[in-house]
């Protein structure tokens, strides 16, 4: 078990990650303080790990209920997260009730939401089981459910008190899941570190084949990455937004297609095809560095081409986006891998790259 | 104009108190940074006091919308906050927007829980227009809505950027209104300043009839009070819990009369009566100090008759209470005016208080 801790002062918390570890009573008994846990999980997971989990609970003699939500982004609205209140209140949960996400982003983006509110506050645990939660989105507090306007419009930033990161959970991940969980690690390689780009680049295949010992580097290195940036800037100031690369064409991929329709690595990883094709635009990225990117996101067996929504709509989307500020839309563009660049991109640029990435991704301009 | 600072470090604000203040563009400005405001309001304010501060932010040269809403606690839902999440993404509001929230408890606690959770956080300015909200709601932090089993159980602790209390908007509350505004006043005097609740019983009558000497004094010193308060507990770790003296069987008559059939400050004045029973018969509380407070209650024209519910539902409805822990229901006693003790009850001296204060509130034992 590799252990990396996020420093965030009096909200720090460690992730856990190592085969197993859903089982292991003594990584949950430090970080459940009261009489009562509610696990949130969904009709996917349940079935594969939730009797592991409540049996590692078992010994440790709380109250412990589930709460078995439906499966997909889809769901990731109000009515569901209401299911969770709505379970809290008849079981009576207190303020010291800790909630154990168990599932991929969307349970844990709903189940930490849920902690952040029900009571104004109560402790959770993110036991996240794909490799997209598990480098992603159980790292770093953000938590929200999606609005039909906007993905994660509505949500808090709300730290977990441990993340159990189990890579043995990743063998019965579909093929698809598995990809979309790589484009995040592809993404923290090209924004934040070149050597960890290369390792991605040699080790893809591994990946794909969901070979342990690559999976636990991807997920180690990943949340080092995340939790070094996230620890520099809790609330999303400034540096914390270079981890959206890709999201802002990624989001609106997501939102103009419906929610639930690709999945959000795979949005993500034709939102950073879409990002370095920009980048290049503006002149801020060499052309070989971005046909490394595209082949590397193509490797990982990601969609590299958008889906033609229509320009004006993909604008309309991203003037959505949280980055926007008075309707100007912030990029996150990258100047080679290891470095990037926030800021604004001429609308020719942008109506640009939307035309050749709808028509031909893999040939700009 | 009286300003009460409220101590919180990065989240310290000012509470302005005084006539005429809504239409001072100075006390605004310092505290809008972005680009667009959205005021919050309801269908009686609006008409009222909106045009008087749309007119105060003018000269900002802001882009400023309006959200209607419902009045009434009844309408205190995900339902009625979802029009606002719908309001901002539809004005493509940002996460430097402004929410304003001009209106009562509601209004503010809605608003404030918004600005807490849209594109997770964005600044807000608490403007109370009711003496419950002046003197209490929209000071502290505390945001939230209410569920079908529990009021504000949904919520988050989250600071506005200031609080403007305009004394004058007083004139135009419906005396019952009033009157559930000087419930909070004679709570903050019994918990914690025997000199003011001395101050409280000799002039309730003027505030009673509205005069603004005696309300601005009720207002400063009861945001004195409650801000020094927040300032030493902000997440209810313990001392502020005191705040909620009358509160716990106050949220039990609400709850199990179906919420807006009382009033909050109403459910408030009763809940102190029965509060005061409890700690008389617990052997904390003398009997004369408990009848002061059934006269002060009864002055401030605010019911001390409990209605009946049913002894069962009002244990029922007291276990989900937010201090309440494993079941077990933690009480806000008195001990003299000033000076309070949280606890449990034996359920024999809760059951005694229950039927006498439905059976007749004014001669417990």
């Amino acid at each position: 078990m590799i252990t990396v801790n996020v420093e965030l002062g009096d909200r720090a918390y460690p992730i856990h990650i190592g085969s197993g570890l859903i089982g292991q009573t003594e990584l949950f008994a430090p970080h459940i303080a009261g009489k009562s846990v509610t696990i949130v999980t969904n009709t996917v997971v349940d079935p594969l790990y939730g009797e592991t989990l409540r049996a590692a609970l078992a010994p440790l003699g709380k109250d412990v209920s589930t709460v078995v939500l439906p499966d997909g982004e889809a769901y990731k609205n109000w009515e569901t997260l209401n299911q969770i209140f709505d379970a809290l209140l008849t079981a009576r949960a207190d303020r010291k009730t800790t909630l154990i996400a168990l599932g991929g982003g969307v349970t844990g983006d709903m189940t930490g939401f849920a902690a952040a509110c029900y009571m104004r506050g109560v402790p959770f645990i993110q036991v996240p089981t794909t490799l997209l939660s598990q480098v992603d989105s159980s790292v770093g507090g953000k938590t929200g459910i999606n609005h039909p306007l906007g993905k994660n419009m509505i949500g808090a930033f709300y730290q977990p008190q441990a993340v159990i990161a189990d890579i043995g959970a990743l063998a019965t991940l579909p093929e698809r899941e598995l990809a979309a969980g790589v484009a995040e690690v592809i993404k923290t390689g090209a924004i934040a570190d070149a050597e960890f780009f290369d390792w991605i680049e040699a080790n893809v295949e591994s990946l794909n084949r969901c070979e342990p010992a690559a999976l636990a580097h991807a997920v180690k290195r990943s949340c080092e990455i995340k939790a070094s940036v996230v620890a520099a800037d809790e609330r999303e100031g400034g540096l914390r937004a270079i981890l959206n690369f890709g999201h802002t064409f990624g989001h609106a991929i997501e939102a103009g297609l419906g929610y639930g329709e690709w999945l959000h690595g795979e949005a993500v990883g034709c939102g950073m095809v879409m990002a370095a094709d920009l980048s290049v635009r503006v002149g801020m990225l060499d052309e070989a560095s971005r046909a490394r990117l595209v082949r590397v996101v193509e490797a990982a067996k990601l969609p590299v081409r958008a889906p033609a929504l229509g320009a004006h709509r993909y604008v309309e989307l991203m003037q959505v986006d949280k980055k926007a500020e008075g309707g100007a839309i912030k990029f996150i563009l990258l100047k080679r891998f290891g470095e990037t660049h926030i800021g604004r991109a001429p609308d020719e640029a942008v109506q640009a790259t939307l035309a050749a990435s709808v028509a031909s991704p893999g040939t700009p301009g």
